[in-house]
This record gives structure tokens, sequence and C-alpha cells, in this order.
């Protein structure tokens, strides 16, 4: 049948705004808002079967970009990097290096920022 | 006229493997190879027309993932957040804290990893 897949609600965060707007729409109101087919239909006015296809095609290309791009898989080793780089701060606190933890949190929040 | 952008040389870098083969093949002759017009119509056997249209929707294509995704620019910034932290790690050596540098050596390797 027709399930919604979790790991492409987490695609959606990283690719939304590659998709046409009206892809996006329906993606964003089926996987964020939670919205089921016929509501969604119910809202664009266009049939159920429609927006199936939407989400569909959408879901293709979610998994499209990420096989070819991977940004989510490159997101979960930035946060290991940033979690490891956490530790090293604490350690550094603890010796009273305050330069170096200052300079270790300015990473932190590079790597943290926009873009993932 | 016709000329080679080589901020977009940078972002085939980053985006040729989310291109189609064909337009991939052709960004590539004329971007990293650097052959001209003439030559990759030559080797693919359509006219230089037709591979000029090919590399301006490719660039097109190049320059609407960059705006939506941002690949680029999020590589530049995590350099910055790599130069930083290599400095730390040379101010930690000099303070022969060697289990901190390692955690910051493996951060420093992952974000300079796979896939920027």
């Amino acid at each position: 049948m027709f399930e919604k897949n979790m790991k492409l609600a987490y695609l959606l965060d990283f690719y939304a705004d590659a998709l046409d707007e009206h892809t996006r729409t329906i993606m964003s109101a089926y996987y964020c808002d939670d919205l089921s087919l016929a509501e969604i239909a119910d809202g664009e006015g266009i049939s159920r079967q429609g927006i199936r296809h939407v989400i569909k095609r959408g879901e293709e290309q979610l998994e499209f970009f990420e096989e070819k791009l991977g940004l989510a898989a490159r997101h979960e080793q930035l946060s290991l990097a940033v979690e490891s780089l956490c530790s090293v701060k604490s350690s550094l606190i603890s010796k009273g290096l305050s330069d170096e933890c200052e300079l270790i949190q300015k990473a932190i929040e590079t790597i943290v920022g926009k873009g993932g």
C-alpha cells in the first residue's frame, strides 16, 4: 500500500528547496503536517490519485538527490565530528584553556550553522 | 559570446553526479578537459550548436543546485572551520595535550572527508 516512510521525511529537510513548488507544497503537507492523501486532495482541488502521483515522484527525487549528493549522510558525519569537538571543549575548559575553547566553539558554530 | 566561467567549473565538482550522464560527459569535457565546443561536437557526433545547448542547460542546473542546496558555499565555510581547528591543534601539540589533538584530528578528517 502507500505508507509514509520517515526516512523520506528526513530527506525532505535537506532537499525540499530543490523540488518544484507544487511538489514541495504537497510533500510538506504529507510529511510535515501529516495530512492524509484525501485531505491534501481536498485542499489542492485535485484527485487523491493525482496527489499520490506527485508524492511518489517527489520521493524518487529525494532518493535520487541523496544517492547523488549525500547531504543527509554527510550531516550525520558532521554531527559526530561536532560531538567529538564538544568533548574536547569540555576537557579544555577543565584545563583552563579558554582561547582554544573559543576557537573550537566558533568551529562548532560554523559546522552546525547554515546548510546542514 | 560563449565563455567558460570558472565558477561553474567549481560548481561542477559538487553537482556533477546529479546531472544526467550525457550532460555530465559534455560538461566535463568542456570544463575539466578544457576541450572546445568544436572538439566536443566532433567527439560526440552532434552539432556545435547542440553542444552549446547542453552546456547552457547544464550550467543552469548547476546554478539552480547551488542556489537551492549551497554545497559549494557550505564547503567554503567548513574549510574555515578546519583551518581554525588546525591552529587549535598546533597550540595543543605545543602544550603536550595529545589526547585532545587526536580527537581534533579525527574531527578534521571527518569534516574534510567524503562529500565535501
